[in-house]
């Protein structure tokens, strides 16, 4: 039996184009002779769906996409993913689920038994949990059909108190296929690969695992549909942040020839290049806009996300938009105008002089007698953000926002300023990562101008002003960002580890006095184990750490 | 045996403050004669405490801060709810919890079994359910204690498919005890007398309910605690948004003098108002602010949000500041002028003119040829949002949010400019519940002018603008959105009802293709069942219905 594993990239409830994709695999697998072929968890809706599957109208939708999606099951088996009712009267509306469609209709439904309630998931919110389990037989083969994290409960500290392939080994299948919608973070790729495994190992079968590819706001899928065979081996793994279609024969596992462990695991830095890139393209293309603009100060942040922009979408589809003030330093213009003619797009200079003296002007009464202070730096950000939303509103631009995680963390950052967006391409990467995206983005030749990587950081809103004045260095600091935020560890376990007792608490104290502010930031593109936004959810008038 | 219900109002990881809170009350309830004093759920943490759960650190400060409380129950018992370890190693890492104290220890741990993971609840992400029931014997007495939702799965479409009470009614208890913590919203008081009248009916037990009381951030606790006799009928209700301890003797429920169903319950309106009352105080109190600042428009809006600012901080304590453009009528600054010298708050008026015509030098290349459209509108909107933010940041003024949950739905705003602020005070208010609310505010006189609530609503954004331009008329829009928000309708269910179906359609889409904005908007006040916010959680980028 020949086993296709479609990689696909959906879009959240756009039923037309998942029904037409899914249907269009269905024909290629079928022309490659696959006897089945596999699409993802919650294919037909796209992941994760969110309160849309709070409307009645949504899961009927689902379900006539499915109805029609199974009448081109012919000559060919399909599983594909989908929500469905829970008949039963007790318990949550509906099911996480899968049909296996074959002879032009549904044959056997799979429900999720596990249902991942941490970190940017939710699906308790929605789905009872599966209680009941049986395999599918096709073509004289068992199959073991499982929905993603059905397959997670199994390291030393389980989430879970059942585990559902526990219960399908009764039935002695003879092979294992999980159908998934795991997102990408920089260390996501190895821990997915050493769980299959170890199902593989553990249950003594074949696993074919299909995962979804393609960003649905800020959640990335990276694809990377993997195949084991029974002695947990990886015998195949498929592509990473594209679409793809494999066939394997079941009964030739052994022979698929594995190109692992012997080629090695791409560094996590071109991990996030991709993933960023994939993640602004597919904000555009399934928002239906193809054109950027984003502020270009000639600091580090702007230019990676300018560079991550220009490869994204294009660079004559960008516009960079130099804000210069009285405050910024000569080396800013010529950097930023570095960047733009190595790359190409196209760029207006605005300074923000007159709007900043404009208000003044007219504060001169309120703030009669008060010296400059934070007030007028955040006025002349604030001035930039009007002039980027201005472009944006003027000429259909999307406004990319440019904020890293260093400085998202710490809130050194102006609300309604250098925050605005409606996408935040670097908020879930460190400062120190921002310079090796740099350099990686420049691996064959350079685009980011060497003194936009070398010179200090500076927010350049008063003369003289560096980062440094008013934080530690990004060194020491991004460590006791990871610490508290990646590892939530809290003030004593993290001086326990050798930091300056006074340091960590004054960072862990402007990280949660800065929840008001995250709470307005645009959404973020993840690409770590804890990013900003949906995946951490932290009180604003809390006193703990603040 | 003597019962006192204490309804506190606690602060979210302040642990000093709890501890103390709860301390102190446990003297007052010894004083008052009772055997044994009922704190809420989560009253040692506050409530929710989102992730701050994910830090041991928090789990551990929650165990010292209990370890203390019980050495202060002498000669006198405690129930008090906070999280705890879950020791067995699948599942969870945590229970949703409550201590049974005497004798200065701590005598028995009771663990809630339903977790509310819907809305905005989330407690499945961070606790295991409980699956073994015991109920406490203290002085004679057998006590059924269980934790908010779990007295919750009684109606005819039950969220679990367990109950609690169920198994607890084997020991053949002598009354209930339940410890919540259920945020106000105008439909949830009648809600919860009637499940809870439901309950006691069912077990034929006398019912003590406890709450909490007091903001978190967006989330309002209206406190109304309750005493139910064995028949379910309504014994006793406590404070509605302040906090309250009452001590009744269980053998002398039947002669508690009931006022229910006497008393009418309060208007809709009122209660609105008295939460958003609570809410902006303990969003101030709670955060160490004192002094609000809002634009006042001269429209109803902004009238009602700076009256209500009024009442919750002082007038002393609010700064209204009046932005005229060379599009405000003359009403405006008469209009908002009145609402000033009525109400007694400081003022200041400032143009936006020079800001403005600033934008329009510096734009003026990028924009040359280009006529005035939103973009100039929203530059406007912009220059007030910077000039609160100048006046919030130079002086320690809180900006209060002014924007209603209709223009909120449909995306009527602009954002970083009337949609900024620290916190929303009405975005879950229709505007139709906006002029109810005006009236309840002049109900004994008036306060805001009768102008700024008969007069058409607009924008002054351009010459004779009028909200009824762009939008539907807010009685046929709110009943929409009502349909579509709260009710969860999509297009069809609600054309059904006889609302034009191009009308249905548009409100629709505009509803989601909001959702960008709203994801920026500063958390908003709940006082509906299904506000903006962290209970309502739609994809950005997603087909249906946009």
């Amino acid at each position: 039996m020949k086993v296709a594993l479609a990689q696909l990239n959906y879009h959240i409830g756009n039923f037309e184009y998942n029904t037409q994709k899914i249907i269009e695999y269905i024909g290629i697998a079928r022309k490659s002779g696959a006897d089945i072929v596999v699409f993802a968890e919650l294919a037909i809706c796209g992941y994760p769906p969110r309160d849309f599957l709070e409307f009645d109208e949504f899961i009927t939708l689902c379900e006539t996409a499915a109805q029609e999606i199974a009448k081109h099951c012919v000559g060919i088996a399909a599983v594909v993913g989908l929500p469905i009712k829970n008949e039963v009267l007790a318990g949550k509306d509906l099911y996480n689920a899968a049909y296996f469609m074959a002879d032009g209709a549904v044959k056997a439904v799979t429900k999720k038994a596990l249902l991942p309630t941490y970190d940017v998931f939710d699906e308790y919110r929605y789905f009872e949990p599966n209680t009941a389990f049986k395999s599918i037989v096709y073509k004289g083969k068992r199959i073991a059909l499982t929905i993603c994290e059905d397959l997670w409960n199994i390291n030393d500290n389980p989430l879970y108190v059942s585990c559902p392939m526990d219960e399908l080994m009764k039935e002695s299948p003879d092979l294992m296929i999980n159908i998934a919608a795991s997102p990408f973070n920089y260390q996501h790729d190895e821990n997915r690969i050493k769980i299959l495994s170890d199902n593989a190992k553990k249950y003594k079968l074949p696993l074919f695992y299909v995962n979804q590819v393609g960003a649905q706001t800020e959640i990335i899928f990276d694809g990377g549909s993997l195949l084991f065979d029974e002695e947990g081996e990886l015998k195949a793994e498929m592509k990473y942040f594209e679409e793809d279609l494999q066939v394997f024969d079941i009964d030739e596992v052994q022979n698929v020839k594995s190109k692992y462990p012997a080629a090695p695991r791409e560094m996590d830095i071109a991990q996030i290049h991709d993933a960023l890139i994939l993640g602004i393209q597919d904000y555009f293309r399934k928002s239906g806009f193809t054109k950027a603009v984003l502020g270009l100060s000639g600091g580090i942040d702007s230019a990676v996300v300018c560079a991550l922009a220009c490869r994204a979408l294009g660079a004559e589809n960008v516009m960079a938009v130099l804000m210069p003030s009285k405050y910024s330093s000569d080396h800013s213009i010529k950097d930023a105008l570095g960047l733009v003619n190595a790359i190409g797009c196209k760029h207006e200079i605005i300074g923000i002089a007159p709007a900043a003296d404009a208000f003044d002007q007219v504060m001169a009464k309120p703030f009669e007698g008060l010296a400059f202070n934070l007030t007028e730096e955040n006025i002349q950000a604030r001035c930039r953000g009007i002039i980027l939303m201005a472009m944006s509103n003027k000429f259909g631009y999307i406004l990319l926002n440019t904020s890293n995680k260093s400085e998202c963390a710490v809130g050194y950052g102006t609300l309604y300023g250098d925050m605005c967006g409606a996408i935040g391409v670097i908020g879930d990467v460190y400062k120190t990562q921002i310079f090796q995206l740099a350099l990686y983005i420049n691996r064959d030749g350079e685009i980011i101008p060497e003194n936009t990587i070398v010179k200090p950081p500076s927010a350049e809103l008063r003369p003289e002003q560096k980062d440094s004045d008013s934080l530690p260095d990004y060194d020491i600091l991004d460590q006791i960002l990871f610490q508290h935020i990646e590892l939530r560890k809290g003030s004593k376990a993290i001086i326990a580890l050798g930091f300056d007792e006074a340091l960590v608490q004054r960072v862990l104290k402007m990280v949660n006095l800065a929840e008001f502010k995250r709470y307005q930031t645009p959404p973020i593109l993840r690409v770590s184990p804890k990013a900003f936004g949906m995946g951490r959810r932290m009180p604003i008038v809390g006193k703990y750490m603040a």
